[in-house]
């Protein structure tokens, strides 16, 4: 029996984030403001963001060096494990090797803390003394509130009402790390407050809960907004992911002849990829790189490339991405970090470079696949991964039929421990798949923005 | 800034589990048959037990090797973390270096899995197709779930029904990891029907949930039962624990002066704790050794030393034990795993012999440390470990007053994810402390079985 678990000491944790707009062949579409249609330069940003997560988000530098502040709670957990699914290999009698690299062990129980904590960090360095955020399922609000508490910010999270009733656990972790947290929408802002009066039972959105927290960042000098993905900086901050995989395969000796992540905003599968696809546009490495995403919120198969905004109310600046179109609302499928209606521009941008592949998988082939890792692996995953364990599970069995020693490897990006109500409904048989109509695109695709060529 | 965790290799994982049966002054009475009053026999356990583990029951050989098959399972978490709370340290002005085991990395989330799997691999090594037990708040019973799986046994769990409709998130882990569960009392048994004939609403209690483990487990050859603490074999596997810890310490050039660790039915003390009484009983260290149990449940500090039967329907075999009372019902606090009447009549001779010493902590006081703790360590621990923690808490502030550098280890043996809505009452300040009554007391005891000198 070889190794179980790769572990990397802290001495070995990476230093730096790679930043992938150093090595692309082209660099992607500028981001546009919506009133004049032009590049948005840091002024357009400096309400929200400090300025040293502007020139991370516009930098073209390889390499950032992580503050050592950072590296300091980076390691309350880091470097993650990777490991060798030794028993789903067997279980499934495939001849591929399959690794993953586990971000669950982090205090949110996901990858998120990996960018929340810089961004506490720079916030903090830069005087603010608050952080706002919007929250869905819960899992990025966790991690802003653990990191925020590390440097001393109170951070500010509007829930989704609907989730906010659902997921009481979530509100509980969230108060325990120090956080404040409110239903969306709130009374507390002018855009709450519009939402309540037109329907005052509102269960809230993604979209509405993004324009309160942005309003009350942008009314507050000593207040900043923080995102928790999409955004460059933030899947810089990822790839820490990536570059430590990096060096726990060459410890095995071992190089990924298949990469697959799942994608919602595009954070957890950018911090495993982009390393790599370091490698490959170096020619180092021939790994095919391939995103995952739900049937039901397939912006990359079947989305458009196109300018869109942001969030739902149509505050933000124009980004050029997949899209399915801000006002698409994404049936209510478990894995609610992959209801986005769009793909990080950065991502979309090398999707269309074709250096990137993507598939799209149903909800219940996806807990067919999270409960056969569980008995297998004894971790039970969150909702979001089992996408990406559903196509590791599709590849070993091509390997299967083929006999490839392929090496497949993936981020099993959180745990499931907080989701266990959609296993129950899974193994009570209650699940629906939730496919996207034709009808349903085409009409989604309508709400796009016109941009002027 | 020095490590934050001590990590150990695969390759360096301890392969034998520490009996302390072999190294202390005197044995501990014998376990007696409650209809002879003689010393119960092999014969006497082998209806519910392999012959392997009862002769680990037994044995004072001072090592037992770990078969391969368990140490192949255990990889999928274990080594376990050590941790350096240099963060919590900081908090708290200590000059103490405080370092705590995490259990909470392994499949069911606590230390119970160091014991279900080889409890599994024994019995399916001896031709058993099933196992039955009981579970409370459920890690038990989780443990068992996945370790039964991996061995190809099934596994069915007997959940005392309050806990089943309360804690709906333990069942669907169960039930991913394969398990079967019943509430507690049921239909299926001659002991839940009777109690269901006198009361169908019952909510059930852990000695009724172990009747109908045994009942049904006695009457299958093929089906054998499987208990989570208090028996010697049980403790002897957690101390892989302690083991480990050792050699961490060792690895920072650290001692521990001080030990502490939660105690219900003691299993995850003695596996932390026995390993460093194997090195001051031979001089080697000289760490002081303190239990931590809930005030509403303090066999140690308050119970008497006397022989009790292990369950509240008095059918199994008597101990001699700390113990409450075998009737005695614990107020409901949130650490479940520590409402047991009984201590392990193990450590309850090792603390007759001034081995060790014991405190109790208000739950109040608990889900501060608790508080304390996730804020700056970034963990949430379960309600059990809290216990714990407020014990090193106030350890360390101790040290802050007197100035000494004091080394002190504790065991963080579960996380609390599944048990936030107890956190959520204690933020929201509906949290009661249940201490035990001098009539209370009275009454419990009162319910001995009168045993001839």
């Amino acid at each position: 029996m070889t190794t179980t678990k790769v572990l990397l000491d802290e001495s070995e944790m990476p230093t730096r984030w790679y930043n992938l707009l150093a090595d692309l062949p082209s660099p992607p579409p500028p981001v546009l403001h919506p009133g004049t249609l032009q590049p948005v330069g840091p002024a357009d940003l400096a309400p929200l963001f400090p300025m040293a997560l502007i020139e991370q988000e516009v930098t073209t530098e390889r390499y950032i060096p992580i503050p050592d502040d950072v590296m300091d709670v980076y390691r309350l957990w880091r470097p993650s494990p990777l490991y060798r699914a030794h028993r789903l290999e067997r279980a499934l009698g495939t001849p591929a090797r399959i690794y993953y690299k586990y971000e669950g062990v982090s205090p949110a129980g996901s990858h998120k803390p990996n960018t929340a904590v810089p961004q506490a960090y720079y916030n903090a360095a830069a005087g603010i003394r608050r952080l706002t955020t919007e929250t869905g399922a819960g899992q990025w609000g966790t991690a802003l509130a653990f990191a925020g508490g590390q440097f001393g910010l109170d951070v500010e999270i509007w829930q989704v009402r609907a989730s906010y009733d659902q997921k009481p656990y979530r509100k509980i972790m969230i108060e325990t790390f120090g956080g404040t947290i409110h239903p969306s929408p709130s009374t507390l802002t002018a855009a709450g407050r519009a939402v309540l009066e037109q329907d005052p039972a509102s269960p809230g959105s993604l979209g509405i809960a993004i324009s309160e927290a942005v309003e009350v960042a942008a009314q507050s000098p000593d207040t900043n907004y923080a995102l928790g993905s999409v955004l460059n900086h933030v899947l810089l901050h990822q790839t820490i992911i990536g570059e430590e995989a990096l060096l726990q395969l060459a410890k095995v000796g071992d190089a990924p002849d298949v990469i697959v992540g799942c994608t919602g905003g595009g954070s957890n599968f950018a911090g495993l990829a982009f390393p790599f696809l370091r490698e490959k546009l170096a020619g180092r490495m021939s790994p095919t790189i391939r995103a995952v995403e739900p049937a039901a919120c397939p912006s990359l198969t079947r989305g458009v490339y196109a300018y869109d905004f942001g969030d739902t109310a149509g505050m933000t600046p124009l980004m050029k991405m997949h899209t399915l179109g801000h006002d698409f609302i994404p049936d209510p499928i478990h894995a609610g970090g992959l209801r986005y209606h769009g793909m990080s521009p950065l991502i979309s941008h090398v999707y269309e470079l074709g250096l990137i592949e993507a598939v799209a998988k149903s909800q219940r082939e996806c807990f067919e696949a999270g409960v056969r890792f569980a008995r297998t692996e004894g971790i039970i995953p969150a909702p979001e991964p089992t996408h990406a364990l559903a196509a590791c599970i599709e590849e070993a069995l091509r390997c299967k039929e083929t006999g490839e020693e392929k090496v497949i490897l993936t981020a099993l990006c959180g745990h499931g421990h907080l989701d266990l109500a959609a296993y129950g409904a899974y193994l009570s048989g209650e699940l629906q798949d939730h496919a996207l109509s034709d009808e349903a695109m085409s009409s989604a695709v309508a709400s796009l923005p016109r941009i002027p060529a």
